[in-house]
């Protein structure tokens, strides 16, 4: 009996996680001497999603884990040798493939950072086979958590102070989504996530209520409210609108002064928020908090708390683990240098029509007034001075690891910090006048003539 | 110093990918003597997303495989133990978990199935804790899937026979969720991946083409194509785009009879894969077939044909794998029964408005003419005599398996065949009227006064 197949990624799995073209043309590469040759390829988005003004670097801790970890085992290769293109394939390269240990260098942004189209995220630098073998991993990596990073930044934003917590497990594309979710999340600004095994993996708190379920299971819904709060005393949120929510709100406040707070979950929630808000004010509840649920993204809390809700505390879950309004992003991988036959590292570019890449390696450079506000960024090629802080850390010299992985909340500290330097009418809801990204004299000299040196 | 994480599930780890309140509510059950009472919950759509008229069921092997291997290992009994909400549970509540083995019955329709909103496409029955505590993994495997298979039969569609090939692991919301797609968009119809580790874990062939940096990695864009073939003779199919189409399908001509196909990827297709036909003509390559990619979907592809492009296989993904136009779909777990007092199981509903569920376990019965075409579905009572083909099977006895798990093949067919006795509008890739989807008398008796019986 054939069992059923989790389609769980796994370290031992992680080499064929790659586009069939990769491999192939790895195997053209080999037989063509060109296994050796270096080449340089970066990681950018080509523009912004509706909306955005800014884009916050996540997902980088998962690409090292897979870079150093890449490798095919026996059973790969052997399955490999049997694939129909493979056939007139040497044996020598299957052997290549077997003993490889990713050995480039990588340069990135640290996660948090706040960026732009065009700013290059992650350069990877090596062997032609490994630097563009990892390019579709690399990229699914990053792209699920630059989208939900910058999604919970706008959302956060909205909440204007107030916590905004990850209620978005089930909606996300998948369990593995749902952990990269509540990590992106987390880095965006959020307070927390219910996911139990996102807050275990990445040592934060889970958070969370009651469901429906749990109401509908008593006779009697003050029954469900008082048991609960037996059990869990000041940790009791009452979920209050299975029946009728000003209802539930009268019977939440029997919990007295555990009731830490009350979640409305459908409804008019600004009519209601302020009517519970009074029951519970009237019960001399005060401490107590509303927390709402339900659909909500970042216009819809703008709206909530613009009509005076009063609410303390949003759950956010579909909108902002799937992106729901942008659930992709223009992130593209590209050759930007590779070893002429001299063996030295020219600029290449890609020329068909409105997909223009800027030919070098690159470095970018952002510049700040003294008050520590930014006021533009500078693209430059790599290793050229220019003034300005380099955004682009080494973080693999040769495979290896060239620091420990931050913990999350360094990285949502940096996220918030560089969201309070962008200029302010970046951070608005609506899209505003691009940020400054220019091109520096030198870089601009490395192209082709003709290409287009629009970064937008 | 702290390695990366890679934040892969595991079957080490299924027992936290659930939410908090999951948990809690698990205790509470638990020191209320409720947790033997025996509950029943429903997985379905509350609405269909834009322009479908109806979805695909797909991702029950996943759900599977992690109701089998469902557990809380020490470790995890012993970091929830640790987390505030928890201080007060007894230690029984903590072996009861560590002990615990699924051990309800399923109830699903099988993969590959048209459904509609209101049909249950899974039914649990068991334990309330057993029952409850799923919901969160349960929903995150059905939704990607459901949405990727759904999307992909649309795209498969427009396609009008000429084979559709997943393109998309890059653009998926993580590595897994690259699998979970490839895995669903063959379920809609694709005919190919390129995830390699997603044909190898499938079965099934992986499918590629080049890159660009294969073309610029040589000097000569012919020589990159020349050299191709070298390798994988009649497996070669070019990129044609890197520099100009046209010339680039003339040098492509130079690989001769091996020339299995040239890609476009950018540029206007219409226009250039006309063109291209012709240089292929010209050169007596009329076998080589023109292959489209680059950010396609139903619309777009109906669109070029239409206009009369002459494109023999499309290669589709950002807009499949994320679902672009609906990335997220309504898909809820519900308790629509629960055993009363005196242990009888009774209907259960949540009342509060605009979000009414039909209280009661259910079967779903579908009505065909004799030439096969369906005609309507009943939503019935489970156990219920009615007219017309039950669709959901037992799946799970007392949480053994009742079955092996099919291969991906048969799913298709069945997702292909069941599309073809779609009422014909239904397959159109605008929404047409909904399809007649009717309580019967018996189910309609449950409810209590005044519930909302539309199920769109």
């Amino acid at each position: 009996m054939q069992t059923p197949q989790s389609l769980y990624p796994t370290d031992d799995t992680v080499g064929t996680m790659t586009d069939l073209y990769q491999l192939t043309m790895a195997a053209g590469y080999f037989h063509n001497g060109l296994h050796e040759r270096r080449a340089c390829f970066e990681a950018f988005v080509r523009g912004l999603p509706p909306n955005r003004s800014y884009l916050i670097a996540a997902g980088l801790e998962q690409v090292l884990h897979y870079l150093t970890n890449l490798r095919f085992t026996d059973e790969q290769v052997g399955w490999l040798k049997d694939q129909a293109p493979f056939q007139g394939i040497s044996p020598a390269f299957f052997e290549y493939l077997r003993q490889m240990r990713f050995a480039c260098d990588v340069w990135a942004m640290p996660e948090g950072s706040v960026f732009f189209p065009g700013e290059p995220i992650l350069r990877i630098t090596g062997d032609l086979i490994q630097s563009q073998l990892v390019e579709t991993y690399v990229l699914t990596c990053l792209t699920i958590q630059v989208l939900v990073a910058s999604k919970a930044a706008r959302i956060v934003w909205a909440a204007r102070g107030r916590p905004v917590v990850d209620f978005g497990a089930r909606r996300a594309h998948g369990p593995m989504a749902g952990l990269l979710a509540a990590r992106a999340a987390l880095i965006g600004g959020c307070a927390g996530t219910s996911l139990v095994e996102a807050a275990r993996r990445l040592g934060v708190r889970a958070v969370g209520t009651q469901a429906h379920s749990w109401v509908m299971s008593f006779e009697d819904e003050q029954e469900a409210f008082l048991r609960y709060a037996d059990l869990f005393g000041p940790h009791t949120v009452c979920l209050i609108d299975t029946y009728d929510t000003i209802a539930g709100a009268r019977k939440a406040v029997a919990v007295g002064k555990d009731l830490s707070g009350v979640r409305l979950d459908s409804g008019d929630l600004v009519s209601l928020s302020k009517q519970v808000r009074q029951v519970l004010d009237e019960a001399g509840l005060r401490h107590t908090k509303i927390v709402a649920s339900g659909d909500l993204n970042e216009f819809r809390i703008a709206e909530l708390l613009d009509r005076g809700a009063p609410i303390d505390l949003f759950g956010v879950g579909t909108e902002m683990v799937t992106s729901h309004d942008a659930p992709a992003l223009s992130l593209v991988y590209k050759l930007v240098e590779s070893e002429d036959k001299a063996g030295v590292m020219a600029p290449r570019i890609k020329q068909s029509a409105a997909k223009a890449t800027l030919a070098g390696a690159k470095q970018v450079y952002r510049q700040y007034q003294a008050s520590g506000a930014m006021t533009g960024d500078l693209l430059a090629r790599d290793g050229e001075q220019a003034s300005g802080a380099p955004l682009l850390a080494q973080v693999m010299r040769c495979g290896k690891l060239q620091m420990a992985a931050p913990g999350i909340q360094r990285l949502s500290d940096r996220a918030r910090d560089q969201i309070a330097a962008l200029p302010p009418e970046l951070r608005e809801l609506s899209s505003a006048a691009p940020y400054s990204v220019t091109v520096s004299e030198a870089l601009r000299s490395l192209q082709p003539n003709g290409s287009d040196l629009s970064v937008e």
